[in-house]
């Protein structure tokens, strides 16, 4: 018989639960309270703070699409930063691309790093790369101290409560922007649709102020509150609709795809009308 | 101070609960139970058996989606079909066509659609147009008796499970394809590929050896589990994908455009394996 056992992300007024096979481990880091459980549709699953970050069987969305749009998009995208991502679903996702070369990971909380290394080991899989530097520390004094050094920086964060506000303030794009080289590109999850139209336009706004080109694109996570999800991209020189289709490698991706590539830039009216 | 009363869709392993501003209305009819409650974050919503139907938050996207790819492949679609659909939305989506002369609605309940009438009127919004007939009846009889007749056949059916189940059988489709003329088109919900891919698979296979060209298409859909929702397209002669942008029509929506019409087609990689 299954167990009865369930885990709820509650979001005020609409709460998604999942059935519990295991709780395989929970602890109060210094930065948030953190719990991996192993659920019976979705597998084993990371929540901190009572919100979803990633699940065994979703994951490849969200990694793939926070890193590939961006690193298909840039001519020479050798050096890559990712702020947070400490379960190094997106450090996978970018060992996996033949021209990235140096990938740095600042998360700042260490105890995310680690938990997602003995639970969750098929998500954080490519920490041992050569390639990969990994920085326990903040985010944000990080791209302060570095100016014109990275291609691209993916702001791979938590919801904007909480330890990541700062990660989605105009002040921090700007210094984004600095840290990035003449052709660099920044991407960012950016929420849903459904609930935080106003947040998506903001950022949006925000970002239109500081680069030429800024486009949102779109993905199915189902276990993120709506299953609609967007990311924004915002380009100092590459515009991701004008790639050449060949120019993709076929990877092994679960998700992403020449076609999906530019399909995911393709927007509903009623979302084309918030970052309008 | 807000209520604590929630109403939860309970999938076996996944629970997707709603806050309740106030409880509606409630009945058995003869074929299932209905509940319209009022809730925070969707507005009204309208489930039957404890599966969400409709919501008036995010119902443009599945009634957008289930009629106008089909109606804007068609290069004649006068006289359309639907199976289901008793609260109306798939109806005022055709009303708008400007191509479509004929809908006719086959609901077996019609404590569904008295329902919608009194309680979702901006979803049941289109019972009363001159191009609208309603028959209370069973859309399996409906098909057989019916040869050659429709353009389009749009199956808006609940989940295959009760009274909906035979709306899924290989049998079924082949009256469908009889009851269509000889370039007709045939849609029909198909569930999630993340937690019905066998389901969406056999049907593929069932389709494909009725139709000559069968497509699966997506939408967005936050209030149906995990949010990413299929529609599979089965056509007589005409493809979906040759469909010239500039002839599709500048309707009033809210999700659907011309961009969407090809981009709904483009299919991630694991939902791509499904139906090779």
């Amino acid at each position: 018989m299954k167990k009865n056992v369930w885990i709820t992300e509650d979001n005020g007024n609409l709460a998604i639960s999942y059935r519990v096979k295991e709780t395989i481990h929970e602890e109060q880091t210094d930065f948030q309270h953190l719990t991996v459980v192993d659920t019976y549709d979705f597998g084993r699953m990371l929540f901190l703070d009572g919100f979803v970050m990633t699940s065994i069987k979703d994951e490849f969305v969200y990694h793939e699409m926070i890193t590939q749009p961006a690193v298909n998009t840039h001519q020479n995208p050798e050096k890559v930063l990712i702020i947070g991502g400490g379960d190094g679903g997106a450090v996978r996702e970018l060992v996996k691309h033949p021209k990235v070369k140096q990938i740095t990971l600042v998360e700042i909380d260490g105890r995310v790093i680690e938990n997602s290394k003995k639970y969750l080991p098929e998500i954080a899989a490519s920490y041992d790369d050569p390639k990969v530097t990994v920085l326990v520390d903040d985010g944000i004094k990080h791209i302060k101290e570095n100016k014109n050094f990275y291609d691209i920086i993916i702001i791979d964060s938590t919801d904007p409560i909480g330890p990541a506000e700062g990660l989605f303030s105009g002040e921090f794009y700007r210094n984004v922007s600095e840290a990035l080289k003449e052709d660099g590109i920044m991407v960012a999850q950016t929420e849903s649709p459904f609930a935080d139209d106003k947040l998506i336009k903001r950022i949006h706004q925000d970002l239109q102020g500081i680069y030429p080109l800024v486009k949102l694109y779109l993905a199915y996570i189902p276990t993120y509150p709506t299953g609609m999800w967007t990311f924004t991209m915002a380009s100092k020189k590459y515009d991701p609709l004008k790639v050449k289709a060949e120019d993709i490698p076929e990877l092994q991706h679960r998700y992403y795809n020449k076609d999906i590539h530019f399909a995911s830039f393709v927007l509903p009216n009623f979302v084309a009308d918030i970052v309008k």
